[in-house]
């Protein structure tokens, strides 16, 4: 049973509500406990997995929904247990809203693997109540996935890091990203440039941008790469044979050509892909893995204790996401741009 | 050139001689150099490579083909820059006969990923000569492959290891292989029992066999197993979620079920392809690797140093192959044998 409060949100009630249209009305939010935590939102970064969602890309979405979750906000109400945070202190909210907390998993740094993990939308709680998204003027959250914003980082630009900036950096972090490393990003969208940003801001010695064509270049330098790598050149793959410790993936096409990425690692190199393409994997051949020994891997959103981290060393090193903030009244017109791709890097809906 | 030099072997001369079909021949050898040992061969382990190679399973073989990289004999003649040796030494030889001992990789303990790697047969040297296995009498190979087999090992228990037991301890010994870890075994063959066995020596805390039906459970318990995982056992996959750290497959099947192997993993795991099958992967799912963080590779053979380590470790744990040995005289007879899956779990030539 959900409560009987009545919060005001950006609700999908269908696949087409992808297409801008989202209705603002009032939900229920889950019912209010000890371990909660209400948010005054008042950022919400758009991401990738909130449009896969509205138009049940990844299967059947349980409309309605309110997605959004790269959430900062103030903390309005906090449950007697929350000794963490006081009331007026912002927070971010990512992908991740409740775990166990008790698991191996959740007692050794992967809370997002463990086996009752709820996810900020579209996800049901233990009680049955549902989680509802960002896209909204008030949220309520498990203070334990809650992360306060250091003083340096400007909502703007933690807010797309919740997501976007901890699917990145988690498997960079995990797979050996740091001084002496040659890492490359493939897709230059609102996930790759976060894996530039942050696999410099690691100490990778040379990061590249892979993409089908130089047309994003130059972004691709300011963010930090060396160059990128236009994947339509032919003979592209064997230029780069043996070049690669660690490729972030963040491809979204059933198109993309593996066999090749795979080629492009010394021994031990590590592929990791982060964006979940609503198709297939492209067919392998298992002398592509075997030939290099090269670890085909996935990685999904990263721990509490990186998440901290990550905006720590943010906070740090300057990190900046490049984003476009939009008031979110005008969250149907933002969601046809990035349908289109017209994000660069990351949309930022505010209150 | 090759040498003017006449060894003997079994000669493999189409396709059609995988059907038992091999010709005892004479053959020159590569040209003998200062770093080469030739070898009085008394052993030679068989490898499903073999059979691939025999009848082009892996694409076009360049006949005539000498196949066979187990291979252990004694040093009868060598150049004047092998200094390790001594003519009367017992020695190895695996699947890998020469790297170029100078790039990276080679200084890395990865000569099995060299881009020059020569294989012990069907493989080019340098200067044009071709590189032939171990079903002979004789053969000529870079001293720098060949290793000292330990007193301790007798002479059939140590060929096999050579390519089947490298295969395996190489990758078991890379992925953390040892106290507290789970390990599973994909196929009941003659990489999988060296797989169950090397990970019992390496201290694996429990290994299980994973096979298709419970027919070869008694040998997995006798070789050290816990137990054998039916896959045909429906929810076979649920029954052992979140349970392995991780999996050496040795399948050679087109319909292995990847997605559902994929499941029974901690987070982190690692599932590594060892067998080399003629057919590409199965399809995959990215949820698959990305909802439980694993890591899908692939391994090729092993380095020089871990060749040695296996060997050392054989002879200091006790670790048995299970061979049933041969005259090589009666080979032809023995691949069909092979063909048909008859081996338990090992066949070894004798001269």
């Amino acid at each position: 049973m959900p409560s009987t409060d009545s919060f005001t949100g950006y609700i999908g009630y269908d696949p087409d509500s992808v297409n801008g249209n989202l209705v603002k009305a009032t939900f229920n939010p889950k019912v209010f406990t000890d371990d909660d935590v209400d948010l005054k939102i008042s950022h919400c970064g758009m991401c990738a997995s909130d449009l896969h969602t509205l138009r049940s890309g990844w299967g059947a979405t349980p409309y309605p929904v309110i997605v959004g979750h790269e959430i900062v906000g103030t903390i309005t109400k906090k449950g007697k247990n929350v000794t963490q945070f006081e009331i007026g202190d912002r927070v971010g909210v990512g992908a991740q809203t409740l775990s166990c907390l008790e698991c191996y998993d959740c007692t050794h740094d992967n809370e997002q693997y463990c086996a009752k993990c709820v996810f900020t939308y579209s996800s049901t709680f233990e009680n049955g109540d549902t989680s509802y998204g960002g896209y909204a003027l008030e949220g309520r959250y498990p203070a334990a996935f809650c992360f306060k914003i250091p003083e340096e980082l400007p909502s703007e630009i933690a807010a797309p890091m919740m997501c976007g900036g901890i699917t990145v950096y988690s498997p960079l972090k995990r797979n050996g990203c740091g001084p002496g490393k040659t890492v490359g990003v493939v897709g230059l969208g609102g996930l790759g440039h976060f894996a530039i940003l942050f696999a410099k801001a690691l100490g990778a010695e040379k990061v590249y941008a892979i993409s089908r064509s130089e047309a994003k270049g130059a972004d691709a330098k300011a963010l930090g790469a060396e160059d990128i790598i236009a994947t339509q050149t032919p003979g592209w793959s064997k230029k780069w044979a043996r070049t690669f410790d660690l490729v972030i993936s963040t491809a979204n096409n059933a198109d993309m050509p593996l066999n090749e990425y795979l080629s492009i690692f010394k021994p031990g190199g590590r592929f990791v892909q982060v964006g979940l393409p609503e198709s297939p994997v492209p067919q392998l051949t298992f002398g592509s893995l075997i030939n290099q020994n090269v670890h085909l891997m996935g990685s999904l959103l990263g721990s509490r204790a990186e998440i901290a981290e990550m905006l720590e060393l943010s906070a740090k090193t300057g990190v900046k996401s490049w984003v476009t903030c939009y008031p979110m009244e005008q969250v149907n017109d933002v969601l046809k741009l990035m349908d289109a791709n017209k994000a660069k890097y990351r949309f930022v809906l505010t209150n």
